[in-house]
């Protein structure tokens, strides 16, 4: 099993081990553990958990000790999806070929499932006995900041719908919504295993940019990709109205302008102290991704 | 100054700062930092962070040390509050004698206020200069599964609306709704000083009997008082069809459960190894609060 797989089982195991050692209430029978599971077990390419283990294995880290924020990083981004998928937000049905949360609990629940796992992603890193007191404090420091700029960048989404913006404001737009978490998920893997400043620093840029790669390439798969492959619907922007790096610069600028970034991602990583081929590796599959 | 105004403009001032001191986007006119602030400012008893700061005094700590913990608990509060008013969850129009979040804002923005605020509690902890780790990690783990319960609390609330339920099943919903985030704001005071375990479980207990009488007087107070002293509609609870004290077990004996509970929390307090005459003084003036 290639490696990237096995982080991918790695995650969903422990997700699914946190989620069921949440007591339950035995008050009612639908219970809020049940229907955050629903959504954090629906599947997804846990691509934010899988960058967490890629950058702690260049630095020879335990991976055990990488669990926890591997979890809460894909804990924000699934809440963030349950969130974005109601009605007066995106109003998207489905998500991970199945549908979306509150189409099957309601969005009072869906709401609080989202509200339910922001909790449990500090929950998870702030109760790991493997990873030290000081080292838990940057995780979480970094982890709140992350989530509050990926939850500033969507209200700026919403306001920009059907207003003309320009590929500036788009950058900005998307740094937030997209770029913070994605940073995180990169730095955690670094910040566990007191990497040095300069290396940080690097993996920072690297992030940037393939967090703006990842969102443009999004951009142009919702274009050209069906609704099956996606797992949600196709053309979903052009629908909504939302602007787009298509709309603004063309598909094939929009393709090449992907491309470029995760090109120069990948030449940041040549002066880091460590082994860069693994998160190399990771990149281009990417770079390449259908979906 | 009486000690609990000076708290509460302590408070006050520390929440103002501390959202302004947000960057601004500068990409967008409404701005979800203005969104928070909004309700955030709106007002409020503020008992939570009155709390904190009452508990903290007990052990002579540095009243700075307690900001961040206050804020984080009244963050936290504000931000189900704000959810707790959306069309799809309470449905109320007015909140703190002014319109709702979500009646200025909308739907969509008001989700990412709340969302954007529960992400800042943390951050306002975990980036706290005058907390040292350990403790910050002791806050940060006890308002994690705080929030998550509160979360909790409302989705078995939401559920049980219309539905015959006893006493004790709405006795273990406020406990989770509301006696969580009121447990965390007694026991942050004590974790900030490193409260011996018996003083930490002395004023668990005390939470516990106070975290009920709160809810049960609140129960009682809506139905008793005018919209304008409670600053949301008066009789809410009937018009939702949602069990309540009253319904239950009838007025006069709510009243003198209430009683009777604030009562058992300040015979805890006997044992505390600290002068308890402050925190006793804030649980009189609770037990007689006309709102």
């Amino acid at each position: 099993m290639k490696i990237h797989d096995q982080y991918r089982e790695r995650v969903n195991s422990r997700l699914d081990r946190y989620l069921s050692s949440i007591p339950s209430s035995s008050i009612i029978s639908s219970e809020l553990k049940d229907i955050m599971k629903y959504s954090v077990l629906a599947g997804g390419k846990r691509f934010r958990p899988i960058l967490t283990y890629t950058v702690a294995s260049l630095f020879n880290s335990d991976i055990e000790k990488a669990d926890s924020s591997a979890c809460a990083i894909e804990l924000i981004h699934i809440y963030s999806l349950i969130h974005d998928d109601l009605p007066a937000m995106d109003d998207d049905d489905i998500r991970h070929n199945q549908p979306a949360n509150h189409k099957v609990f309601g969005e009072a629940q869906a709401i609080l499932a989202g509200d339910g796992l922001q909790a449990l992603a500090f929950s998870i890193i702030s109760s790991d006995p493997l990873v030290d007191a000081d080292t838990k404090i940057k995780l979480l420091e970094l982890l709140s900041i992350s989530s509050y700029a990926m939850a500033e960048g969507q209200s700026i989404d919403l306001s920009i719908v059907s207003k003309k913006v320009d590929q500036n404001i788009l950058n900005q737009m998307h740094q937030k919504k997209t770029g913070a978490l994605l940073n995180c998920a990169i730095k955690f893997g670094a910040l566990l295993n007191n990497a040095s400043e300069n290396d940080l620093s690097i993996l920072e840029s690297f992030a940037n940019l393939v967090g703006l790669a990842y969102q443009v390439q999004d951009d142009v798969l919702d274009v050209t990709t069906s609704d099956e492959v996606l797992g949600k619907r196709q053309n979903s922007d052009a629908v909504k109205n939302k602007p787009s790096y298509p709309v603004i610069i063309g598909l094939d600028e929009s393709i090449k302008t992907f491309e470029n970034l995760y090109q120069s991602a990948l030449n940041e990583l040549s002066d880091l102290s460590v082994d860069s081929e693994p998160l190399r590796l990771l990149t281009k599959r990417l770079m390449n991704r259908a979906f």
